[in-house]
């Protein structure tokens, strides 16, 4: 198993990348390919004490920014390092891909290099959140902002396809997120998507979800258009982070305080872990023929390591196989 | 100042609905009229020791129910608790309304009945959230599922005005929440508004904001489509819940920790306070002539009393005037 890794995506490029590639090789036991700058590379292991066992280089100079358009992946940057790990994919030097680097481009490249799975309209990004000791796959995390019912239709057989194969659940119950549980809810796409869900055998739909659905349990992948999964994706974030700081605020306000946050840490450090979603990984680019997963722009070390263990258990569980047999008996009877 | 309690509007009705009018009463030294079932109104009263002064009450029988169409209330139950309260603040009898019923038929009623001010195109339901000791409004939290950027213009100019009369901040910052803060992020919606607004000389603009926006203080009105806006909402305050029920799990998982959390009671408490949005009221449906306030259906007395006293202060700002006064001078040149 080779998980070829963009050296140089992310806010904590290099030194963040390298260190989780080096963790996912001790702890997974599979070989890690990663590009960017060579030198710059090699010395920021050495100078970290980083080992390079199963650690190998693809040299390349360039890299896309958080600030670059989405499309130079495919033509002005297609060699920089995001650029040459999607050809080194698509060439079939490695089994899956990892990118914390700028989602625009990891969007395109996957599409435009790697390709779509014959069939399907549109890729998704679709992170799988840690809610109660289980798992909600949110489909689509922003990919694409406009969407049309097939899409959404088609989300929700990649996502239930994705929880159960990667073992998440046997019989993935799919939802999708609007604004009442009420069938009538939501605007004329989310209303259209409802109804060809509600039709599709390939998957349990059980209806609308709210945006409170998620940690209720309601469903296990909760199928949204971009726009909206983006902001559901974006608000959970923001509330956490905010409760997490006035939080801190409260226990370290006296010494008193102090004393007692102390001796609760190990509790404090439980629930801080339930609630970090790039334990699971980062968002997988769902729909393209190839495992691509996208980290977290602000990916650590270990953040990383576990997008590189999400990638090579999506290669090795055969789901995308299962995504394109399952869109190919669906696209048959139109021909 | 007088205002109107629909008297069996919520989850906890009529007991909570009582307590937070007679609390409301007490504090704010105002007039309250309850409408609903006098009998069953003073019976749980008196049982509950809940003292009358300043509460007089205008029966009715009819109630509307969570599951009733929101039209009922202008029609097939205009003569139910909340549609009588709608009677009475169209005719002068009160200053202003809460209920914590059926939102929509809370919509229809403020749209048909109350009727919006001229010029204005849609009401939209607006809360505000506390963010850091500051304030940030939501505008449109679930109103319009459907909008057009000139919607989301006016509802950037009421947000503005509300803010800056209520007392909240002098010079609003607007922004607009999109899937990225770059100008040409969204849907063909969002980049029309965004056009508009940039364009809007009522309020300061300060572009797209992201979902996670809101705790970020970046700005004092987040305008949303009902849609988006009600994903927002929903996400946090199932984010909120969740992380306080894992929280509360880890502070009662031992003895040990169940002794030191007892300790740490006031803090929590001033956490909880800081989170808790009900404290500063309800959603208040800005875009029709009167003061009207919808609580969380799930309120208790507290939540009621705060959506009174921010009726009343709603009533006394001027605000609604300043509302009518902005668009009545943005309409004149269209003549």
């Amino acid at each position: 198993m080779t998980v070829i890794v963009d050296g140089m995506g992310g806010d904590h490029a290099p030194l963040e990348i390298l260190k989780g590639c080096a963790a996912a090789v001790e702890e997974l036991g599979i070989n890690v390919i990663v590009t960017g700058p060579e030198e710059l590379l090699k010395k920021t292991m050495e100078e970290n004490d980083i080992a390079p066992r199963n650690i190998s280089f693809r040299h390349t100079d360039g890299i896309i920014t958080m600030e670059d358009e989405a499309g130079c992946v495919l033509k002005a940057k297609r060699n920089s390092s995001m650029g040459l790990a999607f050809d080194l994919l698509k060439n079939g030097e490695a089994d899956a891909m990892v990118s914390a680097g700028n989602s625009g481009a990891v969007l395109a490249g996957g599409t435009l290099l790697v390709k779509r799975i014959p069939g399907i309209k549109r890729a998704a990004f679709a992170p799988v959140l840690p809610v109660n000791d289980k798992h909600t796959m949110l489909i689509d995390s922003g990919a694409n902002e406009v969407c049309t019912p097939e899409y959404l239709d088609q989300f929700g057989t990649m996502g239930a396809l994705y929880m159960k194969h990667m073992g998440f659940c046997e019989n993935p119950r799919v939802g999708l997120l609007n604004n009442g549980t009420e069938e009538c809810k939501g605007t004329e796409l989310h209303k259209q998507a409802h109804a060809l869900m509600k039709e599709n055998a390939a998957y349990e739909f059980i209806g609308n979800v709210e945006g409170r659905g998620v940690f209720d349990g309601e469903c296990d992948v909760l199928v949204a258009d971009g726009f909206s999964g983006n902001v559901l994706l974006k608000s959970v974030e923001g509330t956490a982070t905010y409760i997490m700081k006035i939080m801190k605020e409260a226990l370290t306000s006296s010494l008193f305080t102090k004393i007692l946050a102390a001796m609760l840490k190990p509790k404090l450090r439980v629930m801080k872990k339930k609630l970090d979603y790039t334990e699971e990984g980062g968002a997988v680019l769902l729909g393209v023929c190839k495992p691509v997963v996208k980290a977290h722009g602000s990916s650590n070390a270990k953040a990383l390591k576990n997008a590189i263990r999400q990638a090579a258990n999506l290669a090795k569980s055969g789901a995308i196989d299962h995504i394109t047999q399952a869109i190919k008996e669906t696209e048959t009877p139109k021909n």
